[in-house]
Formats: structure tokens, C-alpha cells, sequence
């Protein structure tokens, strides 16, 4: 059987501050980064291909050589287990990683070491795919509802959800998963777009990809919003005109208010009628998000790209603060941790619609989403992944987005290739490391300046 | 006037989980570091020698070095500046080094970058202390309340508090700060003790640890709990023996229990009355902490030591979910985030009684207390700051503990040396760097073992 044999951590960073995408009102010029997992073993796959597991976390450039030097550490654990082992028994590993009371202290389970498990983890979720041949969520679909009730973290979240409560939930849905995955082979998982809004983008630019966007078949679409009140309005008149009544317009402020500024603020943009108002204020602010949310309904409240536990999401959720939940497949702990995260999501009747972009989180949330839909609500009432068109070039199994309805609105096309869809190609690694890539080593310093 | 014209920082562990000091029921085996900043410049203090400041943040051994990388690149933008500027402007150098948003996505403002930053704002807390000639404590009780509120961070808590809130609890407090400080001058600020009672002691160590200590003249005895009940009872029962009826136990739990089950234990050790519950589930669960508090009352509910940041205690306030707030000075980003902190919780009148032990947090946390008492709320009522009896032969400057007044408690003695008394003897860094100081060259691992 299959034996880990060595682990690699790559700094690889893309400069997408040059051309202002992801711009938004708290980060100005982030250089898109990942810290890169590769987990080899003397194994090879269903195909004869050596086999190994590729995972990632994501980062806006400087500091992505912290998170990797803390995911070799982790990772290194993982060298001399048995790839059958770790395939029975993912919360075994989720605990023998997440026991090690030194490093535990760094978080405890937030910033740095919990970006870097994630990272280290999805690898080992993505070997386990390979190994058993199948795509993640098709991995995770076949499973009973006490073997993922068995992975599922829920240290901490008993007085909100207990294991029983967990099993009965999926026991609920378990008959209807071939009915659902039919549908989503039929019409994809609904998505919404935030390529048209970043805040570095001109007038211009932002009517024409709204156009675009319209003319793609999207129902929903993404502004950044938060640096200028009266350059809010007018963009977001701009959005209104092009988008029509009927489609879908969301506000991102990025964290940039405090709680009463947050609401002035959403009260000044409600006349263009958001779905909801993202990352209002800090994302540690369960209680400013319930206040917010109480003040500014109809509007939704969204949060969670930066929510950085399920104890966090468990009191979002139990103080009524958000109506939309953005889990972040690179900030939660991988599966072990995200799925606990659907379970408190569903019993408390909050969609969850995924955070994206950045590099490889598009690959990896529609994983999630059709997790979600397929094992744990059935329900796609509200819900609508994110999805962003950068970067997706340097993986190897690219998510793709398409209208496969017409008039039924734009959907991630469902994975069918083994693993976790976040192997990055040799060539892009060999570009874009940091600092000794052929890119960076021909540019001298990364162009997102540190003043800002 | 003096530049900063270097930064070097040190990857410093002490190998204390050898004799168990420091053990707990999350915690078994921790190896107690310091992320050591040392800022040079090339002026010279009130004595003629050269002028440098010192800092730390604390961590329990692996992935000190991931600490101390994040500092030194948050430390490499101090060199060149002006000391008499940064002096005369330290909010400014604060919002300076945390307005660089790459890295504040590592976070935000929590984990390995935050317990960075905490160790270079610290060093450059010191630097500015040695500076002006005074302890840190005397250097912020000479200013005004409206120069202390614009060194306070107080982004995002404005719905809790407001800056002319702010200014008014100073100014209520300023006309008396003379006579508070002759106060402490004549007893000291008062203190408990950890050292009796870590979990990997025996029973009869335990016995003779308390016996000392109520010898010592404390009045404060506080014991690890958590890990097994049976055991707990037998402990905490020797505990009272010796203690008496009328001296105070408080337990510590270290983030063990999920919430009901922390309700369930410490009903079972409250025959013994102690006076507070200590971490008893994820510091993340404000609402956890609530509950909990009213299910256990009149047992206090007491945390921080984990808290994150000023807007964790904000609602850790603002839900009353805590009796006693124990900030950290390695986890808080200094002063900065921490006057923030004193003044929230003057405002909704929880005591603060910050976390110490470790390495070097008792050297700063007297400070903070004497800070809290002679600045923000001229008041001891229900206050105890945390001491530990572990390295502090490793301090040029270290702290004291003394019963000043018979009969009236043990004691911080007042500090008197410029600085912040984080300054380490080179010749301990020499010995414990890791890992080529002399200690650790001669032995082959850290003795902390990963899997526990």
C-alpha cells in the first residue's frame, strides 16, 4: 500500500496588483498567492500516474513565506503514513495535526497555523481522492451520514449541535442524493460574479463587464464598495442601470466601518436594492454584525472569508448576525472543519454561499457547494457560490462556468476528474515561486508597496 | 537625534517542559519562548549607554521561529526612523506597521502575525521608554488623557466606546494619579500565584506549594484543572485545606470543555468555592462564555489570555459574559491595543487582571496594572495580576513580588528603570537560542514531542 514519502511547500505569488484585480477598500494591491502542498508517495493512481495529494491556502502576497514555512512543519508529520490508513480515518489525522499543544498556541486555530493546516489538510484530502479515484465531493457524497458525522469537527459546538442532531440531519437527506446530483449534471451549481467590481476599476470598465456579465447569463453580480460614499452611488447606479431590476446586485465593504458607520453607510446605497451587504466591519464582530443586520434588513448581512473557526460561525449563527454564510475553503481547516460548518449552517436554516477567487479557492468551494447540496440540504433556496475568472489557467482540472440552461443562470460545471481540482501546473510553480521564479526573478521586488 | 539603524530578532526556548512547569490540561509539555526583538539605534540612553529597546511576545515552544519570522519582517520597516519622531507619535508608528494589508490578511489582527507584532510594538514600547528616561508605566502616566487616547486603538469599537468616552474616563481619573501611585509605592500592586498549582505536580508538591505560599503572605492560589474530575476534587479539596476558608483559589481550565460540560464540572467543584472558572471552553465562544456565566454564578468567569484581539473583548464586555479580564501583553499589540482594552473595560466596569507567567509577561503585565490602576480606573477592587515564579534570573530589570505591609498581601514592586523590563541577559539568549545556543546545541530535540 501507498506510503508518504516526502512533502513540498511552495511560495508561489502572481502579480495581480499590477492590474488592480482584487482591489477593494482594505486591500489595495494584493499580489494573489497561494502556499503550494504537495504530498508525494510510492503509490501511483487509478491511472498509473505517480500518486500524490496538492493543496493550498490562499494569501494576498507578502507573508505567503510565513504560512509556508508553518505548513512544512505540519506537513512533515504527515511523511511514513500508510495512504489507506489516512483514507479510513481523515478525523484521526484532523486530530493527530490539530494536537500539537505548542504550535496550537500560534491560534489558538486562527492566522497563520490555521491557513497553513488548511493547506496541509486539503493536500491530504486530495491524495485521499486520487487514491480512491473519485472527485472530493463524490468521495465525501458516498459516505454514510456517522462516517462524515465522524470526520466533521465538532469540538466545541455541542451546545449548538450535538453528533446525534449531526446524523439525524444527513440521515434526513441521504435518500435524495442521486436526485440531486442529477440535477446539478443537468444544470451546474448557480454562481455569481465579482469580476466586474473591484474598486481599482474605471466607470467605464464596470459598465462593460456588468454588460458582460448580463450578456454570460449572470443573475448576480459583486461591487466593492467602502472607500467613497458618493463613488459608491455612482457606481453602484452605474451597476443598477446595466443589471436591470430583476438581477441581483451585492455590496462588499471589506471590513472598512466600524458598527453605526457600517449602517449609515448600507442606509445611503439601500435606494439600488443589494441582496447583502459583505464584511460590513471587523470580522471578529459577532454582535456589530448583529446589530448591523437588525438595522439594515432587508439587506442581507454576509460574513466569513475571514471568519476563522466554526466557533466563530456557531455564534454568527446563534446570535442571528448573518444571512448568508461565506466559509473560506483556505482559512477553515479543510473538510473536517467546513463540514461542520454546513452542519450548524443547516440546522439553523443559513445559506451558505461560499467565498472565492483569489487562486484555486473557485476549484475548491464548488466542491463544497455541491457537498452542501447534495449530502446536507438538498436545498439550493438562496444560495449562490462565488466565482471569479483569474488565474484558473495554471490548474491542471480548471473549474468551468457555464449557462447550461438557458435562462437558468450561470453554474459551476460539476468535477469529474479524482481529487480536490487544486494541482497547479509544473510550468506556473516554476514562474511564479517567490522569490526565484523565472517572474520574480527578473522584476526585483514584489509591486505591492508596503505604505499604504 | 537617535535612528533606528537595526533589528535583529531571536528565536529564544527555555526547555521547561522537563520538570512540568507550566502544564495544564491543554497544555501538557510547553517549552516556554520568547519571539525576542531587540531595536538598535545609534544614540545613547539617559546613562550613555547605547539606546535600544528590547521586546518579546511569548509562545510555548515549536513555531517560535514562524513568530519570529513574521516579527522580523514587521521589524525591518522600523530601521532608519527617527526615535524622538516615533516618541512623539507612537499611535502613528502603531497604525504604520498595521496598515500593511498583505500582511494583515495573515490575520487580521490574530494569530502568529498579531503575536508578532505584539513583540515589535513591545520593542519599540521599551525603546521609547529608555528614550525618555522613565519606566513605561511613569512614561504614559505623565500624558494627557487626549495624548493617551490617540496612542489607544480604537478602531472598531466606537459602539462600545467612543473617543470623548474615552477621554472623559481619563479625565475623571487624572487629578488623583499622584496619590495612586504613592499607593502602590508604599504596597505594591497585588498579586496571585500560579506556581502552586500545575497539573503535572504530585499531591504532596502541591500541599507543600500551597503551604508556602500562604507562608509568603498570598492571598491568591490559582490550580490547572480539566483533566480528569476525580482528580480535580482531591486537588483543589488539599487546596482549601491548606488555604483556609478565607484566602481565594481561583481554577484554570485552558479551553478543555465544550460549553454545558464546562457548566457540569465546575458545579462539581464548587463546594470548594473558588472564585473564578478560568478559560473554560474555546476562547473564541463569547456567547459560550455568557452562558457558562450564568449557569456557574457567583463563580466568576474569567478569560483572555487567548483572546485575540481589543474587538473580542469588546464583546466579551459587551455580552457580559466575563468577571475578570485577563488580557496578555504578548498577544495584544501592545500597549496600542491594550490601553484600548483598560478603557473598554473601565467603561463597563469589569476588573482587570491581566495574564502573566511564561517568559517575560510579568516583567510587563506589572506595567499594565499599574497603568490601569493610576490612569484609567483608580480602583483595586476585585483586581489580582497574575505571577509566576519561573525565569526571571534571565532579566536584567526583573519584576518583584513582596508583602510590603504585613498582613495587607503580596505585591508587584513598583518598576523604576527605564524601559519596559524586557531586556534578557545576553548571555540567556546565548544559551537558549534556538537551536544553536548552547543548550539546545547539546541536546538533540526540543523535549516537548509533538504527538500527545
Amino acid at each position: 500500500m501507498p506510503v508518504i514519502t516526502s512533502v513540498t511547500v511552495e511560495d508561489v505569488r502572481f502579480p495581480t496588483s499590477l492590474t488592480a484585480d482584487g482591489s477593494d477598500a482594505m486591500n489595495k494591491d494584493g499580489d494573489y498567492s497561494a502556499a503550494y502542498v504537495v504530498v508525494r508517495t510510492d503509490g501511483t493512481d487509478s491511472v498509473g500516474a505517480p500518486l500524490a495529494g496538492y493543496g493550498m491556502t490562499f494569501t494576498i502576497g507578502r507573508g505567503n513565506d510565513i504560512v509556508a514555512a508553518a505548513a512544512r512543519q505540519q506537513a512533515d508529520r504527515l511523511v511514513g503514513k500508510d495512504v489507506a490508513k489516512i483514507a479510513a480515518d481523515m478525523g484521526g489525522l484532523y486530530r493527530f495535526l490539530t494536537s500539537d499543544s505548542q504550535f496550537r498556541w500560534l491560534g489558538p486555530e486562527k492566522g497563520v497555523v490555521h491557513l497553513s493546516l488548511a493547506a496541509v489538510m486539503n493536500a491530504a484530502w486530495d491524495l485521499v481522492a486520487r487514491f480512491e479515484g473519485k472527485p472530493l465531493w463524490r468521495l465525501l457524497a458516498d459516505k454514510s451520514p456517522e462516517e462524515l458525522v465522524d470526520i466533521a469537527d465538532l469540538r466545541y459546538l455541542s451546545d449548538a449541535l450535538t453528533r446525534d442532531e449531526a446524523v439525524a440531519l444527513l440521515r434526513a437527506k441521504e435518500s435524495s442524493r442521486d436526485e440531486h446530483i442529477a440535477a446539478l449534471e443537468r444544470s451546474g451549481y448557480p454562481v455569481y460574479t465579482t469580476s466586474a467590481g473591484w474598486l481599482g476599476y474605471s466607470d467605464e470598465k464596470l459598465r462593460r463587464l456588468c454588460q458582460e456579465a448580463v450578456e454570460t447569463g449572470y443573475g448576480h453580480v459583486k461591487l466593492k464598495v467602502g472607500a467613497n460614499l458618493e463613488e459608491d452611488i455612482r457606481r453602484v447606479k452605474i451597476a443598477r442601470e446595466v443589471l436591470g431590476p430583476d438581477r441581483h446586485i451585492m455590496i462588499d465593504a471589506n471590513q472598512v466601518w466600524d458598527v453605526e458607520e457600517a449602517i449609515e453607510w448600507v442606509h445611503a446605497l439601500a435606494e439600488f436594492k443589494p441582496l447583502w451587504i459583505e464584511e460590513p466591519t471587523s470580522p471578529d464582530d459577532v454582535l456589530g454584525h448583529a446589530r448591523i443586520r437588525k438595522a439594515v434588513a432587508p439587506i442581507g448581512v454576509a460574513t466569513g472569508e475571514h471568519c476563522h473557526n466554526r466557533v466563530m460561525f456557531k455564534q454568527f449563527l446563534q446570535a442571528e448576525a448573518i444571512d448568508f454564510l461565506q466559509l473560506d475553503t483556505g482559512r477553515l481547516a479543510s473538510i473536517n472543519e467546513i463540514l461542520a460548518v454546513l452542519l450548524l449552517a443547516a440546522k439553523f436554516g443559513v445559506p451558505v454561499c461560499p467565498h472565492a477567487g483569489g487562486v484555486g479557492l473557485c476549484e475548491m468551494v464548488q466542491h463544497i457547494s455541491v457537498l452542501d447540496y447534495v449530502a446536507v440540504t438538498g436545498d439550493l433556496t438562496g444560495r449562490v457560490t462565488e466565482f471569479v475568472d483569474h488565474l484558473h489557467e495554471h490548474f491542471v482540472d480548471p473549474c468551468q462556468v457555464v449557462e447550461a440552461v438557458p435562462g437558468a443562470g450561470v453554474g459551476y460545471v460539476l468535477p469529474i476528474q479524482p481529487g480536490y481540482s487544486t494541482q497547479m501546473y509544473e510550468a506556473s510553480i516554476a514562474a511564479y515561486r517567490f522569490p526565484d521564479g523565472t517572474y520574480w526573478s527578473a522584476v526585483t521586488t514584489s509591486p505591492g508597496a508596503a505604505d499604504n
